[in-house]
């Protein structure tokens, strides 16, 4: 049982998007990462998404709108809806879902597997 | 679909230690709450319960050590084990659940129940 620091958790990241997780509470994965650029369109049919940002601004492009999030912005995704998060400069989220969905199925770009920072 | 500002949300609540539903996420529930003064002890025998401090400190008291959270710290009390939230002064946080627990059931003092704001 300890504490977790969620922008020290954040600062520890050295690659976009790609999830770290923090904590796990009723099968739930709570985890930190940071993004820059775009991701690709997936969906996941198993389980909503749920967004909060703590620095900067994110994106979530779905077909019919763009749900813009800035500090402190929360947003669920619900399971089997298309989306693509994107975001111009860095920014910094927490995010809430059953696993790790921070690979090519969750819409990880290939690029973004190399450490930029 | 819409995005919730979680400090907005905390805003919008007059009494403390009652918790305040946002979101929805794979059966969780994402509350916003305020607290001052201390609950009453008690435990969750049915899940996890998860905190995260937007404004202010909030001491998770358990009854082998107390767990000092300041913002955007993060901690999980564990399904089964007691504690007893309480802070000196104005606390705002961010609780994670599988339903309301601002009960007498889950601590909540009984004169907290009258609108203090």
């Amino acid at each position: 049982m300890q504490k977790v620091n969620i922008l020290e958790a954040l600062a520890t990241i050295n690659e976009h998007w790609s999830q770290k997780i923090i904590g796990e509470a009723n099968g739930q994965l709570f985890k930190v990462a940071r993004g820059r650029g775009t991701t690709l369109w997936h969906q996941h049919d198993d389980q909503d998404e749920l967004f909060i940002v703590y620095k900067g601004h994110l994106t979530i492009q779905l077909r019919d709108q763009n749900i813009d999030l800035y500090e402190n912005d929360m947003f669920i995704v619900p399971k089997g809806v298309e989306h693509c998060p994107m975001s111009k400069d860095e920014v910094e989220f927490l995010i809430v879902g059953l696993n790790i969905t921070s690979n090519e199925e969750g819409g990880k770009p290939r690029r973004g597997g190399a450490p930029d920072r």
